[in-house]
C-alpha cells in the first residue's frame, strides 16, 4: 500500500462543508487507491462517518483520528428495519449541526440503496451531496480481465442482483439470457446454481463463458473460469464464498489473455531471503 | 477547484513502472476530483501520454510538466483505421522502454475500446495494467440524482451504445424494453428519436420516464426530464448536443427529488458585487 497521501493542502473542502451537510460517498471494492480524489477529500475532513461491512480497512485507515466512526453494517443490508434505523440514524446526526459522511461499499447509486437514504434526507430537508464510487463489476472488469463491453463480444452490459429481496422478485430471466450481453450479477453467489440453470432454461447455450471472481482487486481475488454448465460444481469444488460476482458472456473468454493482476503477494519469508543474499 | 494536491509524496509509484510498462487509465467524466488515487498518481509520474478528446482539461492539467502528451482523440471514435494507429502507437513506445500511460474517458472497459488495445499489447508481449475509472452512468447518476438501480424502481441496469457500428447491428430492443429496469445510452443523442420510438414499439409504455443528461458532472449539466414519447421533441427543442446520455427507467423521476448539484456556477460579477457591500 502506498502511504503519504495529502490532499487536503488547502482545506478547501472543510470550507465546503455547511453544518448538517450529509455526503453519501462510494468507497469503491476495497483498496484505497480506488477511491475517487473528492472521496479521499471528503473522508480526511469527515467529522461523524457511518460506514457498512463492505467497507475496507484501508478506506477506513483515511478518516482522520479526531472523526467519529459508526459501524452500521449488517449481513444482510436488506433487513428493512435496519435500513430504516440508519437513515434515521443519518437525519439526527445532521440535524445536530454536525456534517456526517455516509460511506457505501461501491458506488451508492448501484445496489448501495444510496437512493433511498438520499430520499430520506431529502424529505427531512436535510442537503446532501453523491460522490460515485468505482462500483464492484469495474473493480473486477479491470483486475480480472474481463471487459464488461467489446465490440467483438458484448455491445451491452447489465448489473443485476441475485438477491431476491433486492429484486422485488425473480430477476427477468429472458432479458438476462441474451447473446451479444456481459451479464454481472452482484450478490448472487448463493443462487449461483439456479442463475446458471434459468439462464440456460431461458435460452442461453450450456456452453456460454460464465465465470466467478472472489474478492476482486484484493490480494485474495480468485477467478474461476467456466461455462453455464459446468460453474456451479467448479465454484462450488473451490468453496468460492462471497464477496464474489458472477460474470457471464463470452468476454470471461479475454481472462486468459487479458490477467494482468498477481492477486497473490510474494510472502514476507521470500523477501526476506532475497534481500539477505 | 481545489488544488493542493501531491498523492507523490512517496515516489511509489515511479519504482513501480518498469520500462515499457503501459497503463490503461480511466479518466472518469472529466472533473480531476473523479479520478481515482491510483490515476492520479499514475499520471503525475508519467513519461508519456495517450489521450482522447472526451479527457478533461482538468486532468490533463495533473500530469507532470515534463511529461510528452499525445493527441489520438477522434470525433468519430468508432474509426477502424485510426484504432489500428493508436494501437501501433502504443506499442511501438514501449517497445522503446518508455512506460506509457493510456488516457482514456470514463472507465476504459465501459465502451472504451480498452479491451481491443489491451489484447494488441498483450499479443505483443508488452506488460500492461488497467485502472478502472467512473463511468460516465455514474456520474451522471449521483450529479443529476438519478440512482442507476431502486428497490421501488429498479433491480438491474443495462449500459448500452446508440452507436450502431460499435453495436454490430442494431441494440437488442426486446432487452431492453422490459420493466423494473435502468437503460442508459452511451454516444446516443444522434439517434434519440429512434431509440425512443424501438423501445415503445418494443413493448415500453410511452409514458415511461426518459431524461436526456448533457455534460453530467460539469457546470454546464444540464438535465432534460420527459417521457418516451416526449422526449425528442423537447431535447430538439432545448439544442442537446453531445456528450449526452439517454436514460430510461422510473429511477428519472427520482432527479426531482434528488437533484443536489447545481451546475450554474455563481456568476462572476455577482461575487465581486457581494465582497464590495
Amino acid at each position: 500500500m502506498e502511504t503519504g497521501f495529502d490532499p487536503l493542502a488547502t482545506g478547501a473542502v472543510h470550507r465546503l462543508r455547511p453544518p448538517g451537510l450529509v455526503t453519501l460517498v462510494g468507497a469503491g471494492p476495497g483498496d484505497p487507491d480506488l477511491l475517487t480524489v473528492r472521496a479521499v477529500k471528503v473522508l480526511q475532513a469527515a467529522q461523524v462517518v457511518l460506514y457498512d461491512h463492505l467497507v475496507g480497512d484501508g478506506v477506513l485507515a483515511l478518516i482522520g483520528p479526531r472523526a467519529e466512526l459508526i459501524y452500521v453494517g449488517k449481513q444482510d443490508r436488506h433487513h428493512t428495519l435496519e435500513q430504516e434505523k440508519i437513515t434515521q440514524l443519518l437525519v439526527r446526526i445532521a440535524r445536530a449541526g454536525k456534517p456526517v459522511v455516509r460511506l457505501k461499499g461501491g458506488d451508492p447509486y448501484v445496489f448501495g440503496r444510496g437512493g433511498e437514504e438520499a430520499q430520506a434526507l431529502a424529505r427531512a430537508r436535510i442537503p446532501f451531496e453523491v460522490i460515485p464510487g468505482i462500483t464492484a463489476a469495474q473493480g473486477m472488469s479491470a483486475y480480472a480481465g474481463i471487459p464488461l463491453t467489446h465490440r467483438d463480444h458484448a455491445a451491452s452490459v447489465v448489473f443485476v442482483t441475485g438477491h431476491s429481496k433486492e429484486m422485488g422478485g425473480d430477476p427477468d430471466w429472458a432479458a438476462l439470457a441474451r447473446p451479444r450481453q456481459t451479464v454481472v450479477f452482484y450478490m448472487g453467489i448463493g443462487a449461483l446454481t439456479r442463475i446458471c440453470e434459468q439462464l440456460v432454461a431461458h435460452g442461453l447455450p450450456g456452453d456460454t463463458p460464465a465465470a466467478v471472481v472472489e474478492r476482486a482487486t484484493s490480494a485474495e481475488q480468485r477467478v474461476v473460469v467456466a461455462t453455464l454448465r459446468t460453474l456451479p460444481a467448479i465454484a462450488a469444488s473451490r468453496a468460492v464464498k462471497a464477496p464474489a460476482l458472477i460474470v457471464i458472456g463470452s468476454v470471461v473468454t479475454l481472462h486468459e489473455e487479458l490477467a494482468w493482476f498477481d492477486p497473490q503477494p510474494e510472502p514476507a519469508e521470500r523477501r526476506v531471503v532475497a534481500l539477505a543474499t
